[in-house]
Order: structure tokens, then sequence, then C-alpha cells
């Protein structure tokens, strides 16, 4: 349930961006908006799966390292030509924005970020507690290649060329 | 958010008891109740984490297999001490329910039982689309190990002895 509007927003350190098919609906201006301009007084900027095709069109990403959901690689690339994309990434870290790549890949790119910031023997027994078997290495995607995904693209190949089908 | 009473439920197929820290609330008569009652029309039961804990008091699981829970073993174990607890299990089923592990052991029943029910190419695109690595193996189970989770009980072994410090 949202506890806040745009408007009325506290003072934040941390915004997750999550994807999902709401990443692709219509009338997202004002969200674009919001996180452009809550960026600079943020600690901390982190995507999930298509959040980062979200934020693209801000700019936010242009000539940063950054990757997102592998299945509709396509689309989510589409939404920033000028992003320096990584098609072969679990998550990405560029300057204090996290991207991380589909749907499940927010968990390891989450325990990275409890790591780095609060050290990994906490987000170590954190994935122990929460029986999670944790992919520790940022460059581990299988997807990647599952799905055709690579930067540039590839003319032919997979990776989904609009954002209909995608989970994420 | 809730949609639906106990006492105007549609009905069900599925059910699902997840765990966490509303599993060791007080108050929880009702909610075993309502799950004892409404077994018998279902056609699976599925737990998560300390949701066996939960139901156990209704003597649902007396007498079968299941599993729950690893870092607080000796509390969720206490709550049925006539079922046939497994300790080292990803996931359990026996009959109609089926049990699972800690917190994110949910997910690899859950796609286990997806591939129970609509096939396991289905199960296996859905783990591709979402970017999840499943663990496909119910036997795979480090964190028993971890926490020192026997069953029986060994004395003075880990596990946890209350439900006061678990995650989920």
């Amino acid at each position: 349930m949202p506890t806040h509007t745009f408007d009325k927003v506290p003072p934040l350190d941390f915004l997750l961006v999550p994807g999902g098919l709401g990443s692709r609906a219509p009338g997202l201006d004002p969200t674009r908006e919001f996180v452009k301009n809550i960026y600079p007084s943020l600690k901390y900027l982190m995507t999930v799966c298509t959040g980062s095709a979200l934020i693209a069109p801000t700019g936010l990403l242009d000539g940063r390292r950054a990757t997102g959901n592998k299945k509709i690689w396509k689309w989510v690339t589409s939404q920033g030509p000028n992003v320096d994309w990584v098609a072969k990434a679990r998550w990405v870290v560029d300057g204090n924005i996290w991207t991380s790549s589909g749907i499940a890949a927010g968990m390891d790119c989450m325990y990275a970020f409890v790591g780095y910031i609060w050290g990994e023997e906490e987000s170590k027994d954190l994935a122990m507690s929460l029986e999670y078997e944790r992919h520790t290495d940022s460059h581990w995607d299988p997807f990647a290649e599952y799905w055709g995904a690579t930067w540039p693209l590839t003319p032919g190949a997979g990776g989904g060329d609009d954002g209909a089908g995608g989970s994420g």
C-alpha cells in the first residue's frame, strides 16, 4: 500500500525502482520526473528488472554502465540508447546507481548492497537465515545467453523486441 | 491487502500458508481453525517457512512428513510433536500437503509445484523468464547442517529453541 505521494516524500537515502508490467504502462512521466528530481539527494539508487528501462528516459543512466531484464532486453535497451548497457551481468554498479537484471537478480543485487553497506558477514548471515543461496558474482548470468541478450544488439538475436511479453 | 475474511471465503483449490513473525504471534487459533476446516475441500495445501509450525497444532501434519524453517527448527518441531519432521529437505511432499523450508525455499517448492501441475517445461520457462536459478532437488539443503537441524532433535544442537529469533 502506498504511504506517500510524489508530492510528500520524506528525505530519502535510498530509492529502489522495481520493474514489472507497471514499468511499461502509459503515464509514467510523473514517475520519471520524481526519480530524476530526487536522485541528487539520494545516497543510492537501485533498480530491479525493467526498473532500469523505466528510468532510462530520464537520462540518469546516460554514459553509465547498467543492466536489466534479459527476456525483453531489446525493449529495455531501446529505452536508453545512450546507456552503456551490460548484457551479461547479474547486477551492475556504476557510481551510486545499482541496476540489476530480471526479477530474481534483484535479490542478489540487494544482498551485495547489504554487504557493501553493512559488511559481508551481515549479508551472509541474512542469506543463511532466509535460506537463500546467493549468487555473489555480479558477472554470473546464464540468462543473457539464454535470451540472446547482447550489447550492442545483434541483428536477429533474441531478447524480445517489445515490452509486452516480459514478466517483470 | 486482505480481500476476504475467514467467514467469507470462496471455494479454494489451493491454500498457501506463509510463515513470518505473524506465525508466532498470539491469537492464531482462528487461523488454525480456518485451515483445519477448509483443508478437506482443498486440492493442495502448501506452507512456506514457519507456516508448517503455524498449522502443526491443528493435527493436519500428524503422521505426515513435513519440513520448515531451519534457523528456528527446535521451535518449529515443538509445534507438532507427532509430525514426521524431515530436517534435511528443501521441501517435502506428503499426499496433497507441500511444506517448504525457510523463506527462500518457498520459491523452489512453488516452482516444483508448478512443474507438477502444469509440467516441467512450463516451470522451467517461468524460472528462465524470472531469471531464477532453481534448486530442483528437494533433498538439497545445506541450511539444515548450518543451523544444526536434526530430527529427532539432538540434545544441545542448534536450530533455535524459541520463535523469537527467526526471520520468517
